[in-house]
C-alpha cells in the first residue's frame, strides 16, 4: 500500500497561505466599497443606465434574495449533489466548500486584472465563476488531491475570465444564464483535466465509486436546492421584463426535464426501474439548456421543449455515452458533468444561435437592446446569430485548451496525485470517525482517527 | 413472491409522454407571456387594482422571494418529510419531485380550461395545486405505483380547480392560506383514495412502515423547511397590510403548535418520551389551522391560541385516531395527513366562519374589501360567515367525491397496484445500491441493481 | 443503571403549559398589530426616521427575505449543526426546534417588560434572542434535561434583554451583527452553566460524544446554511449603505475563515488531514468576528483579515484550548461554542473598539449617525471607542453572572439533571426506532419503542 500523505499537507497549507496573502495585499491596495451602491454590479451592459438612480436599499431588494439563492446552489447544491459517493462524502461537501470560498475571493483579483477595476464587488459574478470550477470538480471528483484542486481552481479562473472578456466583452454575445460561459466551459475544462490525469487504477476503485442508500438521499438535497434556485441563477443579472422571462422560461424548462427524466430513466432500464443518477442530475439539464436564451422571447412552449430535449439527451448520455467515454476514450467523468453541463450547455448555445437568428426587432418591441446590447439595432439577424456561434466555438476552444494545460500542470509529481486506495476515499484526507457498521471499516492495522471527532 | 414490474414501466413512460405532448401542444397554442408583468398573477380579487402599475422588476421584488419559499416547501419540505420510511426514501423524495413538477405544468392547462385563459403564468397558484396533490400523496405513500400516482395527480387537479372555481369564484369565500381549498381538500381527497385502495396486506408490511434513526433526521429537514417557509405560503397572494398580518399570524400560530406538540407528545407516552412522528408533523398544524384567517384582523393572541389547539388536536389524532381509522375503518393513512392537514384544515375553516362573523367594517377601517372582496361592504356579517361555511362544506364534499372517483379508477388492474413486498418498498421501482449494512439486504437470490449506481 | 424518566415528563409538560398560558394571557392583554407596518421593527435608532413612510408591502420587501434567512439559521443551521453526535440527533434537532420556538414567544414578553411595549412585533429581534439561547445550548448539549433547557431559556432571556437594555439603550454602543450581545453573551452564559453543572461522568460518556460518518454530513447541512445566511444576520437591522457594507464585509470575512480553517486544520494534524469539527465550526468564525463592525467603513481587506484571524484562533481553540478547559478547568463545552462564538465574539468587540477609535466623521461623510446613533456627531473618537469597550465588558460580566445563577438553579434536583447513560443519549427522551445495524442497539433487556415510529 502506497501512502503519500506525509508529503502533501504542508504543501497544501503553504499554498493556501501564499494565495491568501496575495489576495489580502491585492484587496488592501485595490479594492474599495462602491460608494453609490456597494454590491453586485452585473456585467450586463444596460446596468448603469437602468439602475443609475438606485439607492443602496433598493439595490439590496433588487439583487439580494436572488444572490442568496445562487449562493445556496454553490454551497448546498453542488456540495451535496456530490455526496453520493459512499466513502467520499467529507471531501465532496468539504472541498466544495473550500474551493467555492477560495474562488469567491480569487475571481475578484483575476477579474480586476483581466477586465477592469471597476466591478470589484460583483458578488454574483464571483458565484458564477465558482460554478464553473465546481462543475470541473465534478469531472475529477475523487481523483485529485486538495492541492491539485486548489491549483486547478486558480488556473481555471484565469481561462474563465479570459474567455468571458473575449466572448462577452469583445464578441458581444449574450449568455444571460451562463450556459456557455459557465456550464459548457466548466464541463469541457474539467473533462480535459480528467482526460490528462486518467489512470487505469480508477477502474479498480469502482466498488468505491458507488453510492449507498443514505448517500443517495443526501445527494437529493443538492439536486433539489439546485433545481429550486436555478431560476435565480439564470435571471440574476437580467433586467426588466427579461428578468421575468428568465424566471418563467427556466421554471418551465426545469419542470419539463424532470418529467422526461423519469420517463426515459424508466424506459432504459431492463426492469423499468428509475435510476437515482438520472434523477439527481438529468432533472437539472433543463436549467442548463435554457440558460443562454432564458431572457429572450421564446415563449413558454419553447422552454418546455428545450427542457424535454435536455432531459432526454442527458439520461441517454448517462446510460450510453459515459460508459463509452470511460472505457474507450479513457475519459472518466465521475459525476457525469458531460451529461448535466456539457451537452445541455451546447444545446443552449445552439438554441441561442437559433433564437438570435429570429430576433426580429418588432418581437422585442423596444427591448432588443436590453438583451443584445446597445448596438443591437444596428446589426442584422445573421450577425447576432453569428456572434452566438462564435461564443460557443471560442468557449469550447478555450475550455479545452485550458483544461489540457491545467491537467499537464497537475501531473507534476509534487502535487500528490491520488493513487491506489486514495481514489474515491476520504481516509487519507480527513479524520474519519471509527464506525464499524457504516462503510468505514478500519483497514488492516492502519491507525485510525479518534472515535469521537471532537478533539 | 409476485412481481409485476415487467408490466408497469412501459405504461408509465407511455402515459408520461402522452401527457407531456398534450401539455406541449396546449402551451404552443394558448400560452404566451403576459407582456406587462409576466409572472404569478394571484387570483386575489384586488390584484389588478393594487398592482396595475407595477413594473416587471417590482413584480419580481414583490413575489419572487415568497414564491421561492413556497417552492422549497413543495420540493424540499414535502419531499423530505416523507423520507421517514426506512425502505421508501427514494420514492418519497423522487416521486414527490416528479409529481410536483408534473402538476406545475398540468395545473396550467386545467386552470386555463376551467377558469379563464387570463391567468396562465400564475406560478404561485401552480405550487398551491401541487401542495394539494402532495398532501394526498401522503395518505397513499408506499401503497401506489408511479402510474397510479400520475393518474391520481391528473384527476385530482380537475376536481381541485373545479372546487376553487366554485368556492372562491362563485361563492366568493376567502381562504388566503388555502387551508380549506388545499389542505382540507388534499387530505380528504387522499383519505378517500386510500380507503378505496385499502388492502389487508398493508398490515403485513408494518415492519417496513417504520423509520430508522437517520431517516427520521432526514424527515426533519422537510419539517423544518416547511415550518420556516409557511408564512410565505399563507401570505403569498395577500395584499398590503393583509400580507403583513398573514406573516405575523402564521408565525405565532406555528410557534404555538411547536410548543404544545412537545408538551402533549411527552404527556401521551407512558414513559413521557417525545415522539418523532409528532415532532415531524404536529408542529406544522398551526400553519394549516391559521391559513383561512391569516390575513384577517384576529390579533396575535388568537393566532397563538389557534396554534395551540391545532397542536393538541394533531398529536391526539396521531396517538388515538389514526390507529382507530386504520384498524376499524380500513382507512390507512401512511403519513397521517388527517392529523396534519385534515383536521387542522377544518379547524381553520371553522375559524374563518367565526372571524367572518365578527368582521365588523370598523375593525378593518377601509380594508374590508381587501379581504372579503369588492362587494364586501354590501354584505352582512352573517352572509360573510355563511359563505365561509359554504366553502368548507363544498370543499369537503368535492374532495371526498373526487377521491372516491379517483380511487375507483386507480383500482383498474392495468394500473399495477402494488402488492405484497412492493408495499413501502423502493426495490421494484428503483435501482437500489447494494448495501449490506444498511437496511437494503439482498433478498433470496433476486438480482440486484449494480453496486455503484453510476452506470 | 439509574433511570429517572418517571419523574421528568409531567414536570416538563406542566412547565410548558404554565409558560404558554402566561404567554397567551400576556399577548391577549398587551400585544396588538402595529397598524402602520405590523412586522419587525428593529431597535436601530434610525429606524423611525428612515422608514417612517414605508408601506406594509415595502416593509415586507425590505425585511422579509433577510428575516427568512435568519430563521433558516436558527432552525436549520443550529439544529443540524448539533446533529453531529451519533446518539443524540433527535434531541439536537428536536430540542433546538422547541427551544427556538419557545424563545420567539417568550422574548416578546420579556422585551416588553424590560424595554417598552412599543416593539412588540420585532420578529427579527426575537430570532436574535433565540440565537443567544441556542449558542448556550451548544455548550451544555447532551448534558441537560428538557426541563432544564426550558428553564435555562426562560432565565437567559431575562439576562439577555437586561444586557441589551444596558449596553445598547443606556451606554449607546453599536453592535449591528450582535457579536457581543448575542455571540459573546450566549457563549459565556452557556459556558458558566456548563461549568456549574459539570459532572465527572461526562468523561465516561466520551464514546457517545463522537460522530459517525453520516452524522457529520448532517451537521454540514447546518454549517453551510449558517454560512450562507450569515450576511443576513449581520445586516438584518442595518440601514442604507450600512446594510450593503454589512453584507459585503460579512461575505468576505466568512470566505476568509473558510480558507484559513482548511489550511490550519490540515497543519495541526499529525497526518495533515482535515478535521470535520473544524470545518463544521471554525469556517463560521468569520461571521461572528466581523459582526460588531460589519456596517462600519472598514474596507474589504480588513474584513478578510478579520476572517483569517478568527479562523486561525478558532481552529487552535478546538485543538488546544477545549481539551485543556475540559480536563483542567472542569469546563466541558460540547460543541466548542467558546471557539465558534466566545473568542470570535471577543475579537469582534475588540475590533469594534478599534473601528470606533478611528471613526472619523469625514470617513462616513454624512453617515456617522446611522452607525453610532443620533448624538454621534457630538462625541469624540475616544468616547465612541470607550462605549464599545464598556459594551464588551458589561456583556461579559452579565453573561457570566447570569450563567452562574442559572446553573445554580438548574442544579436543584427536581429538574432531573441527566446522569449516567442519559448523557449524550436520546434514549430516555425520545421513542427511538429499533435499528440494529445503526448505532441504536437495544440495551440489555430494556423495553424499546415500537419498531415503527408511526403509532
Amino acid at each position: 500500500m502506497v501512502r503519500n500523505y506525509c508529503k502533501f499537507p504542508n504543501k497544501f497549507t503553504l499554498a493556501v497561505i501564499i494565495c491568501e496573502i496575495i489576495i489580502l495585499v491585492f484587496f488592501g491596495v485595490f479594492v474599495r466599497y462602491d460608494w453609490e451602491v456597494g454590491m453586485p454590479k452585473p456585467l450586463n451592459k444596460n446596468y448603469t443606465e437602468v439602475h443609475a438612480k438606485e439607492t443602496a436599499e433598493e439595490h439590496v431588494e433588487h439583487y439580494y434574495s436572488l444572490f442568496q439563492d445562487i449562493h445556496i446552489m454553490m454551497f448546498i447544491g453542488f456540495g451535496f449533489l456530490m455526496t453520493f459517493l459512499k466513502r467520499y462524502g467529507f471531501s465532496s461537501v468539504g472541498m466544495n466548500f473550500f474551493i467555492a470560498a477560495f474562488v469567491l475571493q480569487w475571481q475578484t483579483i483575476i477579474h480586476g486584472w483581466i477586465d477592469t477595476f471597476e466591478y470589484y464587488e460583483t458578488l454574483i459574478e464571483s458565484d458564477f465563476a465558482a460554478a464553473a470550477v465546481l462543475i470541473s470538480f465534478g469531472a475529477v471528483l475523487g481523483k485529485v488531491s486538495p492541492i491539485q484542486l486548489l491549483i486547478m481552481a486558480a488556473m481555471e479562473i484565469v481561462f474563465y475570465e479570459g474567455n468571458i472578456k473575449i466572448v462577452i466583452g469583445y464578441i458581444g454575445a449574450t449568455d444571460i444564464g451562463d450556459s456557455m460561459t459557465v456550464h459548457t466551459f466548466g464541463a469541457y475544462f474539467g473533462l480535459m483535466v480528467a482526460w490528462v490525469l486518467y489512470k487505469k487504477e480508477v477502474h479498480d476503485a469502482e466498488e468505491k465509486e458507488g453510492s449507498v442508500y443514505q448517500s443517495d438521499i443526501f445527494a437529493m438535497i443538492g439536486t433539489i436546492f439546485l433545481w429550486i434556485c436555478w431560476p435565480s441563477f439564470n435571471s440574476g443579472t437580467a433586467v426588466d421584463e427579461g428578468r421575468v422571462r428568465a424566471i418563467v422560461n427556466t421554471y418551465y424548462s426545469l419542470t419539463a426535464s424532470v418529467i422526461t427524466t423519469f420517463a426515459i430513466s424508466s424506459l432504459v432500464d431492463k426492469k423499468n426501474r428509475f435510476n437515482m443518477v438520472h434523477v439527481q442530475n438529468s432533472t437539472l439539464a433543463g436549467g442548463v439548456a435554457i440558460g443562454s436564451v432564458a431572457d429572450m422571447i421564446i415563449q413558454p412552449w419553447a422552454a418546455i421543449l428545450t427542457g424535454m430535449v435536455a432531459g432526454v439527451v442527458s439520461v441517454l448520455g448517462y446510460k450510453f455515452l459515459t460508459p463509452y467515454l470511460s472505457t474507450r476514450l479513457k475519459l472518466h467523468d465521475t459525476c457525469g458533468v458531460h451529461n448535466l453541463h456539457g451537452m445541455p450547455g451546447v444545446i443552449s448555445g445552439l438554441g441561442s444561435i437559433l433564437a438570435a437568428g429570429i430576433s426580429y426587432p418588432y418581437l422585442y418591441e423596444n427591448g432588443l437592446t436590453k438583451i443584445f446590447g446597445d448596438e443591437a439595432m444596428d446589426t442584422s439577424l445573421n450577425y447576432r446569430a453569428g456572434m452566438q456561434a462564435a461564443c460557443l466555438g471560442v468557449t469550447l476552444g478555450i475550455a479545452m485548451f485550458g483544461g489540457l494545460m491545467t491537467g499537464a500542470v497537475l501531473k507534476i509529481p509534487i502535487f500528490d496525485h491520488p493513487i491506489g486506495e486514495q481514489i474515491f476515499d476520504d481516509e487519507d484526507y480527513w479524520i474519519i470517525p471509527v464506525d464499524e457498521s457504516h462503510h468505514r471499516p478500519a483497514v488492516d492495522g492502519e491507525e485510525m482517527g479518534p472515535t469521537f471527532s471532537k478533539i
